[in-house]
């Protein structure tokens, strides 16, 4: 394994979404010596495109992912606005150099009960969005969610599933493996070599509190959960993966409401716990 | 598909927690008509197991379960205390003539993070348990939770996992599947027929609320949420599942506040939910 150093993690400005813009999160980088940043599409959008990925390149950081595309199935079957909308997702991933679009592909439509049908409505989402994708150079990241946001955020829940997806759809997909989401999972050793390093788009940290108090806000930094978060970057490792490690925190009650300093020397410092 | 009467359901004692006793329960059940019981085995000693037994068949009501056995990492490795209440939960399933004692096999020991010896640990304990059960004639039935509950209650998170370790252990265990733990997985039908009728012990109802506030006490009446249970029984009964339903709900702001004779009607007008 790698030793890894503040220029190997990324930030996802999700981990500071409360406090910082992303011209913040660029400055604040360079000031920890964090090597990376992975922008969510409204702090990306707030400081312009172009403006961003002029200071994201001035700053010298990596992107290691633009979080985030997908929510195929926010209006039930699949809509051109929809698909409009990810291909300005796969633009902006393109003009910030970003590693991956990382998809958050969508829970079940309003009113609905079929997971099956949103399964395969997130599929004929992806494919689509792949195709463009490949025209502009950008590789597509399914994020396998945990299976509690199977209603309401993602209804593709383990590595396994996102895996049998991009078998279907072919190069130019993988997946964005988030320790949060697949830590549980009894198959997880196997999928992570089944990905093998060309599918492995991205590797995120955070950690499962124990016990955790909200099903989406309370996760903790690296080494205060129950998440053996080595043995994950070991597995992905021995795959062949040597990009960023991208820190994504969602945490009101404790991380949101420190001083974002505070927040990106917390990452650091939390460096052996990864 | 069988049509169901209130006849066919069974009141897990959970569902009425904070209102009733068992022998409340047991009154309750006759009153709306339903046909079952599952004790969880705190009500069943404060009743007394003889008495309970007793009072059970003359109200002429079926036992869908006893909950719960499991809890194998509740001291680290496994430990007598833990295999030795486990025999008690045995014999108490045995007393009462529970069709299966209902396992949570328990989660991460305090302090540790190795998801895969804890695995080891439950299936040791299991191996245990079943090997005095099959000498009661008691069947053990694992109940996959949902992978939230990994780390503080069960590490067993999949049908498919509950039935490997099933396939390691031989006859006389299977599983207990309840809709709300497995209606995300990606592999629900296939594990299903898999498991097939000797191994489905019981069946489990209660529904999956979106947006859920509570990771463990915010589960909703039949038709409240978003788990298409019909799909659900139709493939357990298409493997020739013909037991009672059951019905388990954790509340703490809603079920739990109701009287519980309105919780009960509420089951039953809940049949076309199901």
């Amino acid at each position: 394994m790698r030793t890894l150093t503040a220029a190997d993690l990324s930030l996802n400005t999700a981990t500071v979404s409360k406090q910082w813009s992303l011209e913040e999160c660029i400055e604040g980088c360079k000031r920890h010596g964090i090597g990376g940043i992975s922008p969510w599409r409204d702090k990306l959008q707030e400081c312009g495109v172009d403006r961003a990925a002029r200071l994201i390149r001035e700053a010298g950081l990596g992107v290691s992912g633009l979080c985030r595309g997908g929510w195929y199935t926010a209006e039930g079957a699949l809509t051109q606005k929809v698909i409009d909308d990810n291909k300005r997702a796969v633009d902006e991933a393109a003009a910030i150099g970003a590693e991956t679009l990382v998809m958050v592909v969508g829970g079940l439509p309003q009113g609905s009960k079929d997971l099956v049908s949103a399964r395969e409505v997130v599929t004929e989402g992806l494919a689509k969005t792949l195709d463009y994708a490949r025209t502009q150079g950008v590789k597509v990241g399914i994020e396998p969610l945990h299976p509690m946001y199977a209603a309401d955020r993602a209804c593709v829940n383990t590595t396994g599933q996102a895996l049998d997806i991009c078998d279907r759809l072919g190069d130019g997909i993988g997946v964005a493996l988030d320790v949060y989401h697949i830590w549980w999972d009894p198959e997880i050793a196997a999928q992570i070599k089944r990905a093998g390093k060309e599918r492995i788009h991205a590797f995120h940290v955070c950690d499962w509190m124990n016990p955790t108090q909200d099903l989406l806000t309370d996760r903790g930094m690296m080494g205060e959960g129950v998440i053996d978060i080595p043995t994950f970057r070991q597995m992905v490792e021995a795959e062949g993966f040597d990009g960023l490690v991208e820190v994504e925190i969602f945490s009101a009650e404790n991380w949101w409401k420190k001083p974002a300093d505070d927040v990106l020397a917390a990452m650091v410092k939390a460096l052996p716990a990864i």
